[in-house]
Formats: C-alpha cells, sequence, structure tokens
C-alpha cells in the first residue's frame, strides 16, 4: 500500500473475528482538527474489556477491532482551539473520547453516563467509522477528553489507572469511602481493579480487607498492596467471624458469584458497590438487604474532571498499578493468561518500543 | 378454665397451624412491670406480614400465634418508672417490641435493626414464651417501645401507619426523598404500603407517579390518593416515554417480580428502593445498574424516634391509610381476600367493639 499524502496513517494490532487473535492492521485516523489533540503512544494498559470486547462476549463487537483504552503518550500535535494542552506533554486517554456536551449528565461533569457518550473503540466516530484504540502507534482525541498525566506518575504503571483507576475511585467517592477515614471496606476479588482499589482505599485512610477464594494472594496483599487483612471465602470460621464487620464491600469479581457472603459482611447500613460487570444478572436477596438497610450500587468508569483529580490524587499519594510490561508481539499470549486471571496485576504494553509498522505492510 | 388470681388473662385469635386459620384463644400476659404499659387494644390493622407467619411463609412460625402489630388502644396501667405516659393515653404500639438497648444501632435510634430486636409476635418473649400480637384485647409492652398517638389521627385509619407508615416513611427519609421537593417518585405496586407512600410523597413536596399493572386503579390513585400520574406496566409505549424519568423508585411490591423496567425509569443516579420482601431473591441485572451509578436499597421498619416522628409528621398533613374496617370474626375472611389483593387498602379490626371473650372458652 502506497502512502497517500492525504490519510493521516496509522498503524495497530487488531482483532478481525470473535477468535480476538490480534494481528498487524494498517488504518487510519482523521486530521488533527482544531479541537484535536494527536497523541504519539507510549503504553497501553490490556483491560478485561478489551478482552470481552475483541471475542465478542459483550455483543457488540464491530471488525475489525483495536482494543486499548488505558492510553499514556506524547501530545505531537494540538488544534488551534486546544488551550490546555501543547506539543510535549505528556498526555493520558482513557475508556470515553466523547459525549453530547449538553446533557444534564454532562453539564454534571458525568460524560460517562451521557447517552451519546463516545467510547475510546468499537464505538462509532463521527466521520460514520469506528474508533481504534490504543494497542497503536497514535490517536486523534478531543482535547475534552484528553488528560494531563501529573509529573511523577510513571507512564507504564500509570497507564491502567486510566480505565481501572477510575473504575474504582468513582464509586469510592461517590458511595462515601473517601470521607470514611477509619471504616472498614472489603475489597472482594484482588485483580486488576481490586488491586488499585486497595491503594486508594488505604489513601482515603480506610482499613481495608481483601476478600479473596485464592489464599496464596494472602501475604502480597498484605506484604505488597498495603491491605490490613485478608479474608479467604473458603475459610467459614473466619467468613462468619466477619459478619457485620464492614461499611463498604467493593466487588470487583466479574465471574458469576453470590452476594450472599458479603451481605452479610456488612454493618447496618453498608454499601456493596459492584464494579465487576458480570454478564448474567446476581441474585439478589432482598431480605438480607432489607434486614441492616443495606444497599447495592453500582457505577461506570468516571468524567473527565474526575478522572482528571484521580490522576492526580494518585500522583500525590505514589499510587500506580502493579504491572507485567509487556511487546506488541506478546498480546495474544497475554491474553490467554489474563482469561486464566494470571497476572500480578495488569498488563502493560510497551507500544512505542515495540510495535514495528513493518509488519502487516503487503 | 377458672380464673386464676395471679395470672394476666387475656384473650384472642390465634393460628393454631400453617392452615392459617384463626379461632378464639385464651392465653395470658406478663404482670405489668415497672417499665410497662398496658394498653387496652381498640384497633388493630392487618399486615401482609401477618398473613405470611401465620400460614408459615417464612418458615419461622411457632403455633399459637395471635398476628397483629399495628396496635392502637388506651394506656390502662403505667409501671412506675414509666414517665412519658399516663393512664388513659392514647398510644400506639407496633412491629417490634424491645431490643437490647446497648448495640450500635440501638444507639443510634435503629432498634429495627438490633440484632437481639424482639417483634411484637412470633418472637420469644423475656419469660420464654412466645410473644402474642394485637388481635387481642390487651398488651404489655416495655415503655420504650410504646408510641404517643397524636391528636388528631384517627385510632382506625391510623392504626396501619404503626408498620405500613413507618415502612415507607424511613427508607423515604433515608434514601433521600424528604429533601427532594420537585422530584420524580415513581411507588410501584398499589396496595397496604404503595398507598400510604403515595400520600407521603405528596407531603414531601415529590411528583408521584404509581406504576401498577392494574389499569383500574388509575382514577382512584389520582383522584382519591393524589398521584399525579399512572402508569401502566402493560403500556409498553407509556413505558418507553417514561424511560430515564424517574429520581426514584419505591418498590412496594412482594410478588416475584423484573427489576429491569423499574431500572430503566430511573435517571442517572436514581435510587431503587424495595420494601415489599419477596420471598425469592430478585434477579439484579449488573449493566443497567452501572450504566447510570443506580443503586438498589433495602429497609425494614423505621426506629422507636422516626416511627414516633413519622405518626407526627402524618397528623400534621392528615395522612392515614384507607380502610375497611372488619370485626374480629371477618378475619378468616379478610385473609383470604387479602390474599388475592381484594382490599383498597387495609383491613382495620374493630377489636374492642368486637371480640367477645365468650367465645373460645372451655
Amino acid at each position: 500500500m502506497a502512502k497517500s499524502p492525504d490519510r493521516n496513517e496509522a498503524f495497530g494490532w487488531a482483532a478481525n473475528d470473535k477468535s480476538g487473535v490480534l494481528s498487524p492492521f494498517h488504518f487510519s485516523r482523521r486530521e488533527n482538527g482544531d479541537n484535536d489533540v494527536t497523541v504519539k503512544i507510549l503504553f497501553c494498559g490490556v483491560c478485561h474489556s478489551d478482552l470481552h470486547i475483541i471475542r465478542n462476549e459483550w455483543g457488540n463487537a464491530r471488525y475489525p477491532i483495536i482494543p486499548g483504552h488505558e492510553i499514556v503518550g506524547i501530545a505531537t500535535k494540538v488544534g488551534k482551539n486546544v488551550t490546555g494542552f501543547k506539543e510535549g506533554d505528556r498526555v493520558g486517554v482513557g475508556v470515553i473520547i466523547g459525549s453530547c456536551q449538553s446533557c444534564d449528565s454532562c453539564h454534571q461533569d458525568l460524560e460517562n453516563y451521557c447517552p451519546q457518550v463516545v467510547y475510546t473503540y468499537n464505538s462509532p466516530s463521527s466521520d460514520g467509522t469506528r474508533n481504534q484504540g490504543g494497542y497503536s502507534d497514535k490517536i486523534v482525541v478531543d482535547h475534552r477528553f484528553v488528560l494531563r498525566f501529573p509529573d511523577g506518575l510513571p507512564s507504564d504503571s500509570g497507564a491502567p489507572l486510566l480505565c481501572s483507576g477510575i473504575t474504582v475511585y468513582s464509586p469510592m467517592k461517590y458511595y462515601g469511602m473517601a470521607e470514611g477515614k477509619g471504616k472498614h471496606l472489603g475489597v472482594s476479588g484482588l485483580g486488576g481493579l481490586g488491586h488499585i482499589a486497595v491503594k486508594i482505599g488505604k489513601a482515603f485512610g480506610l482499613k481495608v480487607t481483601v476478600i479473596s477464594r485464592s489464599p496464596e494472594k494472602e501475604r502480597e496483599a498484605i506484604d505488597k498492596l498495603g491491605a490490613d487483612s485478608f479474608l479467604v471465602t473458603s475459610d467459614s470460621q473466619k467468613m462468619k467471624d466477619a459478619i457485620g464487620t464492614m461499611d463498604f464491600v467493593l466487588d470487583t469479581v466479574s465471574a458469576d458469584h453470590s452476594l450472599m457472603p458479603l451481605f452479610s459482611l456488612l454493618k447496618v447500613n453498608g454499601k456493596l458497590v459492584t464494579v465487576g460487570l458480570p454478564e448474567k444478572p446476581l441474585l439478589l436477596p432482598v431480605f438480607p438487604l432489607a434486614a441492616g438497610r443495606k444497599m447495592v450500587g453500582g457505577s461506570m468508569i468516571g468524567g473527565m474532571k474526575e478522572t482528571q483529580e484521580m490522576l492526580d490524587f494518585c500522583a500525590k499519594h505514589n499510587i500506580v498499578a502493579d504491572i507485567e510490561l509487556i511487546k506488541m508481539s506478546d498480546i495474544n499470549s497475554a491474553m490467554e493468561r489474563l482469561v486464566k486471571s494470571d497476572v500480578r496485576y495488569r498488563f502493560v504494553i510497551d507500544v512505542a518500543n515495540s510495535l514495528n509498522p513493518a509488519q502487516g505492510r503487503l
């Protein structure tokens, strides 16, 4: 394919069918408009949603799909209307890159709940094509959806904050955990979301207990992540002793599971917040909800203002993801490991150093 | 049975097995202690819980059971430590008559969530017997669980407030509806709980829409109860038009039902509060919860302080239940009608005028 001067050529790795296998793919981005920032991508985190979508597990895949929405890079072009960024700035792009800017949600800085929200990939773009994500060399994004990446926050281990960080930070704030100093938070599931929730919970001054079915994670949860205690769900005596001891439970488990044990851990007025997005409905037992005035709340990522706040908060408190840095060519085996939860706790692709545009050329 | 001078003889109608059929029953109450108030019962509301329990549908029945926990009467004896009540006062007794008085819940005026809460009937009493409820001539209750029945609140139509009133008032306050003037509340199910929720919702200044599968209730909901609008769940076009319009939904339905349509009616940050206590778990779809940061909350009756506040609020706003007054001897046919929801909206037993202690004597 000959280079065409009027096209903004780009290169990444795309899935072409529901096998989800990713392979080199040449495509084009839109030209940098007056409101846009073009970002040279340095690193991109590998989110479980990427896997769900490229395998069409949520039923909405439109191939080819270049996934990736935990993007850190350098601004290489800024449009003339852009005031917050300049060339050379380190920036982040997360899960969303557009919204209507005029609905109630947008007016409340909750672009993530805008009915016309535009996702970073597998979402229609303004020119009618599908957007493509961060497993690629560059991306062109409206400046209102670009984030300042704070000094001191590493580009590689900071990248996952753009999805998994805000996914836990936003509900932790909304449901009252940020003002809950000394209160007791249970984090159910210790994966990409859970391990960051532990760190943010500690930064909020909470007592944090990890609730997990994997006893082998105990040492790491306490020594490395800073959790105060660890509760193995299969230990019925310890689960019994923990009944009614928690003010909050943040449930990050995406597999089908019972909410009953989690409800029982909560105190009166306790809050169970679910961010794991299981595909099938969970069973909601109403008696345990009523007998203790408990609640279950949902949440989905966060708005742009709060995402920036979260990045600044994490920079201040030295919160980053624990990552395994991989090359672009490792992505398919990384996805296989992700299926088995065999990662502690987030893969991040070293995009700039491992994406080879010679690959995939005709 | 000869009268024994050392027993506090009492008389009521009890169920003796899971048929739930009620019949005359002589028993004894404890003597009025220093902290007790003896109440001559005038009226007692018929709650759906009464039916569940006498038929052992919650699996915890201990026969014989005299049900009834919406009791209005006159104080006829007060113990020497009792300061808030004197003989001749009109008083109320609701769902609970005891708690530990020392746990976190009790210290927060949430005796209803005390792990040692004592229910008005079918609960162990301090002397090891089972408590018996308000389908009877009198009851002896610790003064801390007796309520002042405000002047101006009728004894008959005010009685159901003691359970159904507080069951809706407490969560409406806790989940923010009392400060929600101008906001939009959907009340799902128009029965004993729902019809009072409509009235309280209006008194809080909310826009109230009744959500019902019974189109024939529309006229009454609007003209008589004061609802602003009526939504028939089978009208798919109107249900579609109502998507995303409500700030709160109070779900009073106790039958198994889908939460999906109720979630869809809620705006972003909308709250679904369930007080209907279905026996089986409901299906909780997690995506609709997340996509709009919605929540489902439970609640169970209320504490003593808040129950008093609710009675005073209802007296001030002329809120009573719409009732059908029955005689004690009508109770079994009333229960049959209750099964079919054939009552608008609450049966109340005219206890003092229809209980005949000559019945049931050996």
